[in-house]
């Protein structure tokens, strides 16, 4: 039995882990802060979760004896408190993007802020048990991947060293990805029966993807990653577009490539038909399959996740699970 | 004034080429034919359609004398009555993909049936009057463009003989591109809160895609085109990708080129911003915009059409409105 | 041809009356004030509007000139404005709530504000045209209905009278009406899937439908109203639930009842099916049937309207033509 | 561990009694019968299910030895069934409607069949475990209730004796409650931005509601119920209108009446805000509360439950656990 608390705990990523930790068989909540909702019970501001608990001012004292500790801060604003908690001995999952980025320097050109803690940079742990189990179950400090990067990165992991030329990520998000702060892009008029990308070159999450694959296939692979906004509430279908430098060998050849790649993995599955977004959600699991298409000289990947489970709160548990030498599915067997 | 009928008047496209035509100026609508609907009111049939009326079974006689009729059967099944009209002296607009593709032959290949008519296959004009306004003028019969041939190529065109290699079409339509007979597919349940790919190699839709822009481009271009169902009624946001022979010359000046090439174009609106379906949704519109994705060698196009109307019923009034020499925006000024 | 002018026009229903204005055959728009837009284009606020024009700050001197002004203020705000306007010799359709009571004291009651022009109060005409038509049509100043109301008291008019006991109001509404600043309440992810009651007891609009349903019963009636927030972006449905006094009829004589009532009307459809919101979407018709429950002692009356059309803007531009002698439904034909 | 069988297990609640009877540590999933679906796996059917399995024809044989059966057939179709089951020593839980009507001769009033065994009418027991626990805990038959009594009758059981004259039940619920054969209704563009009443006099579950609130109340008292279709999958929120006996006492003495009155209930929970579907979704509880409007002489209730959960297989579990002495909210803790 561990202590967790949660430092931002009523954005949509803290709500969702208040309620999975809270019914984790070895987890105990602690603390839970909040800037906006300081005194307010959890039932109360969340009517849907049956949690007990008040959110509390975040303060070192307050997160004291906790074992882990989960901060679900905007990027730029998590390093600080990251720090505090880390030099303070608690292990940290970090779901902001503080972290991800492995050059100190490249938060400055991605984020807009020069990083103060590069030994922390150094330190930290990309959170994808998929890529990184070892590491992960050895770590102080987990870099919680973002959602998109998750999605895409298990779509071409087994095929890193194979794709010639660069990579096309054309992903597709649901609305919850935007954070609960309500604004006019996330106003329910301005989705319903809509659709647009945006942040259409450039998207922070590019940087990511770039050093993730990098490091997967041993040299730059270009990215050239879209999102758009989905009418839905949650949810990411990837649709991933490259050019194999082995050839074309058709897709039941490329399913099976994948399914021998992530045979061993509880929350990747491999399948034969093309997966929607409904069958992954509420849970962790990432759902893919491959199509060539010879005709055009292009092999595709979809992949779906949830993007508040696997793609931010669900692999926080995971990687949770994994420092602990619980099992990896620890209290994310059932709907989330 | 001329008169219009239309054959298949109880889907999608035909109840929206009811009310369009309705209101036209210069149009008296003559007959409606309808295979399960014969002897009902229109608008007992649409309650949201203020139109007298009612359905009879396809016969000649019922339409003869009418100038202009448009036929919305599905693929296979109209080639038959469109012979029969044109035969009659009328002029057809035609919905269905029968008289799309240019080759006799390739009908066999991409929609499994061998065509009787090569003559009309010949003489038949790819109703896009973007690309054919000369030849749309002067027509007796148009194969009206397929919903997601025609975001496309209005994206592609302005740049077809400057893709160096092919084109990546990743589109994302409304569900009433899949027509009003209930399906699995179809039902609300499977729909909303959800999102996937289909078709997802091999789409008929890229027979014509792959002709008319090898036309425009001189040489053969392959197309990888992967269609996707978004939880809304109507409209298809294509998100196309490509390499320029040219080479990289900002996302700026794309859009100029955009713009000279649709300079006169009353129905195309190029613009800086990501275009979103709303800004479409219920007019003959489409909108689109470029970016240039440098770092990643890659130019991505954007474009939005109401499938029903710029992809389907708007643009058959808008290649009658050719046909007979009126304005090309009679009927289609106003939400549609 | 008029000279129109919008103060508020960056509301939903500023828009949209800029909207229809803007295609009024009989209209010329002059000045759209806005406060948060200033110096911005219509086009790049709303990329859906095809409008010329540019948001100006508010002030007499931008209005001088123009016959008649819409004033799209939230209530509380409004009356200043309109006071001015109407003593600077405009007309005025005032869409908030400042002058729809007809009793100046009740404001403070029901708004929480003191009334200071109950001159005004007492000259304002509440602008259903089905119960006012030849007062709106000599009127300086318009108290447009409320959206709630308009469904509700457009119900009921024909059965005033014959209400024994109370009336049960349980309307069902898009989320439009909650206007276009986002909140927690209007963010996609809390409405999506979603439906709640609100204000559920002591809704403003209850002021109204209490004042005109006794005036028009010439006693009071007890009104039970109770809102409802759809997962939709347009649109109210009313069901209304009463005990007749004259004794059960069946529900073909209502309906008989209800068509002699409203023959003349342009804009009221009684209809034999239960009307849904989609038939009545971006038009300004109410349509409505009504059932018989002579079993449970009840009657029940189905109304829907689009709140932003004939719950607002539409109606707004209906009362302008009545105000004008323009035919009723000028620029309000097709879809708005 | 008891076996467990489900006849007609490819709809919705069959789909979903699935899911959570593989999840539930005392049950073993023994025999799935399906009409359209035999020799078919579970995974195949429904992507989502994690669950072994396939489906087979119903036939006793393969029904031989389970404890407990939960049939999910439509209406009419289900007492044959169910009486052989009996017959043959099986426990049976009917989701259908055939064995809810204590009345025999009612069946042919209500859903136009004549019922051949008055025997297992009169033996049923009605399945709401609040008002029937200690007759569940010994039945051999559940009549499981219908979704719409179910949220009706929880919300009135606490006053069925103060009720003075009759009630209104104005009911909204998403569209999983049509099932999953899909229809010209239930098709995903009838449905979006849309929203109707239906079966708006008369709806069959009229009669359940009638049957239980005489038998509460110790007198008939009239039901006027009202069923409207919202745009969304799951959820059933139900505004009630009473005239109390014993006079008006304010909302929050009603609301400490519920409390006392539901204070042992594991799956009712009364609060003091007005209760969004959001809140129950996926979930066996029923949340309500209470508003008293003196002024128009009325009070309202209102609850919501998921409907294919505590309106249908969800309640089907709990009645089983209560049939079989498990604690009453095993397997239906988490979210389903």
């Amino acid at each position: 039995m561990i202590t967790a608390s949660i430092v931002g705990a009523t954005g949509y990523t803290g709500a969702l882990l208040t309620d999975i930790l809270s019914q984790h068989s070895e987890v105990r909540l602690q603390t839970l802060t909040s800037k906006s909702y300081v005194g307010r019970a959890v039932r109360d501001v969340f009517p849907y979760l049956r949690v007990d608990g008040t959110y509390v001012e975040y303060s070192p004292a307050e997160l004291e004896g906790t074992d882990v500790v989960f901060v679900c801060y905007p990027h730029a604003q998590a390093h600080g408190v990251v720090a505090e908690l880390i030099d303070a001995g608690c292990k940290v999952v970090d779901l902001s993007a503080d972290f991800r980025l492995t050059d100190p320097l490249a938060y400055e050109d991605w984020y807009g802020f020069e990083h103060p803690r590069s030994d922390l940079v150094v330190e930290a742990v990309y959170g994808l048990p998929e890529a990184y189990r070892a590491q992960v179950s050895r770590a102080r400090l987990i870099a919680n991947p973002g959602c998109y990067p998750t999605g895409m990165l298990l779509g071409v992991l087994p095929v890193a060293a194979d794709i010639d030329g660069g990579v096309i990520v054309d992903s597709k998000s649901g609305v919850s990805g935007a954070g609960r702060t309500p604004t006019d892009k996330t106003h329910f008029c301005a989705v319903t029966e809509n659709f647009r990308a945006y942040s259409e070159v450039g998207h922070r999450h590019t940087a990511e993807m770039v050093q993730e694959l990098q490091l997967a296939a041993g040299h730059a692979v270009p990215v050239s990653f879209t999102p758009h906004l989905l009418p839905v509430e949650r949810g990411i279908l990837s649709t991933i577009y490259f050019k194999p430098r082995s050839g074309f060998i058709g897709s039941e050849a490329w399913i099976e490539k994948y399914r021998a790649f992530y045979k061993e993995e509880p929350f990747v599955e491999v399948c034969e038909h093309v997966p929607a977004l409904s069958e992954v959600n509420r849970t962790n699991f990432c759902r893919m399959t491959v199509r060539e298409d010879e005709r055009a000289g292009v092999v595709k990947v979809f992949t779906v996740i949830d993007n508040l489970v696997k793609g931010a709160s669900g692999q926080a548990v995971q990687n949770m699970n994994c420092m602990y030498g619980f099992p990896e599915d620890m209290g994310l067997r059932r709907g989330v």
